[in-house]
């Protein structure tokens, strides 16, 4: 198994035992050091009150691409400042959230996120995050 | 009926119709021209992969707490920008997001919240965003 | 000399040893555990292209005041994260910033702080920040 | 004269009438439209208590970047929030900020910035900004 298999196993696994992520339907499709990939497909439960992709929705797979990108050069991290920009409503069939780490250091990770609309591409939002190295 | 319990009766309304806020448990529990309490009672579906209240969950409780005190003042709005801090791990038996309206433009709204463990009142996270006017 | 006596000494020290401070013209005018007060004259060298106080002294305003707070349950921090609103132009005599420690942990402290005109009174800009304290 | 030659001379011209930025000595080096770059050359009274770069001008080039980008494709613009991450002290003999817009909108326009350290190129901080149109 190649590191990149590793970190994806190990990032499956973390997300699998994550009960909202579950419910909310995560799925983590790329890992590599410093970048992760995260997918969400639609449902009407995910919805806001006109019928998009609710704001929490947007702002927890920024948040959580963001944490399981420090995941791969940090280990296990925990959030410590989130902020998102909300650019065009999301109304895809899915959504794909690219996070990647900007700096790793001892005590504080910066990443950065995009979330796009399936499969127009269309950019939904993007974001920063801080993370705090617990391990 | 007065102009509070006109608030309460227009967000309770809104609320109900955001599939999201249903499945998570959203209840708008108080209401006047720039202020807004919203509560979720806790239960394992909202947990992380520690078992705590989730950082999107976080998110969304202030992000929809300030959007709702907007709301009170300038119809219906939406969310530009929103920043969290994660201040403490939520670990109660509910949450208390409390928000209020800082600036209120034609063309763009400030507020800010807090988000606080229930019944131990311990501050969670803190945050604010940024909404516009629609109407 | 009383504590509070020591941490106004200790900070207008500090903000003697900064020479943008020094230029910019920052005064220390209070300073207490977990909370300061920061006071710029205005000038015309302050100003941006219209004539208002520049966004840039706005956010240096915000991040010094929340610096200065941390400092006083903390000691010597570096700034981490700032973000500021900008909701009026500045447009005074002069500014008063205010801040305020919102959590001080080993690893983070959180700080708030608004910016208000004077002698108005006026909002000007709010903002939140997070320091790392490097003692 | 080509339509980059003309952004250029319009953002210079706004630049030296902001009395700030000429106190800094903030220099527009590139725009296109989407993307500009700033310099500042290091002198001492630009520097914190240690001798760094203030993090007020920090934050006043990511903020004079992204309003400079916005301007490049909407025409004059305020700035509503920025937020700045501080990646490393900035230690370099010159700085350069380099922006561009992410979202261009009737109400809003959202850029980001990166700033780098002179000669060595190390990333200094990044940075988010939302600015209004004002035509």
């Amino acid at each position: 198994m190649t590191a990149k298999d590793n970190l994806l196993t190990q990032l499956r696994q973390i997300n699998s035992s994550a009960a909202f992520n579950q419910w909310a339907g995560f799925e983590v499709v790329e890992a590599e050091p410093g970048r992760v990939a995260l997918r969400l497909p639609w449902r009407e439960e995910l919805g806001q009150y006109a019928g998009h992709l609710h704001a929490g929705l947007v702002s927890a797979l920024i948040d959580t691409a963001c944490g399981f990108a420090a995941y791969t050069l940090s280990g296990a991290v925990v959030a410590s400042h989130c902020a998102v920009n909300y650019l065009a409503p999301g109304t895809g069939t899915g959504y794909l959230a690219t996070a990647e780490t900007v700096k790793t250091g001892r005590r504080q990770v910066f990443a950065s996120a995009e979330l796009r609309d399936h499969p127009s591409g269309a950019l939904i939002a993007n974001g920063q995050t801080i993370l705090i190295p617990v391990a």
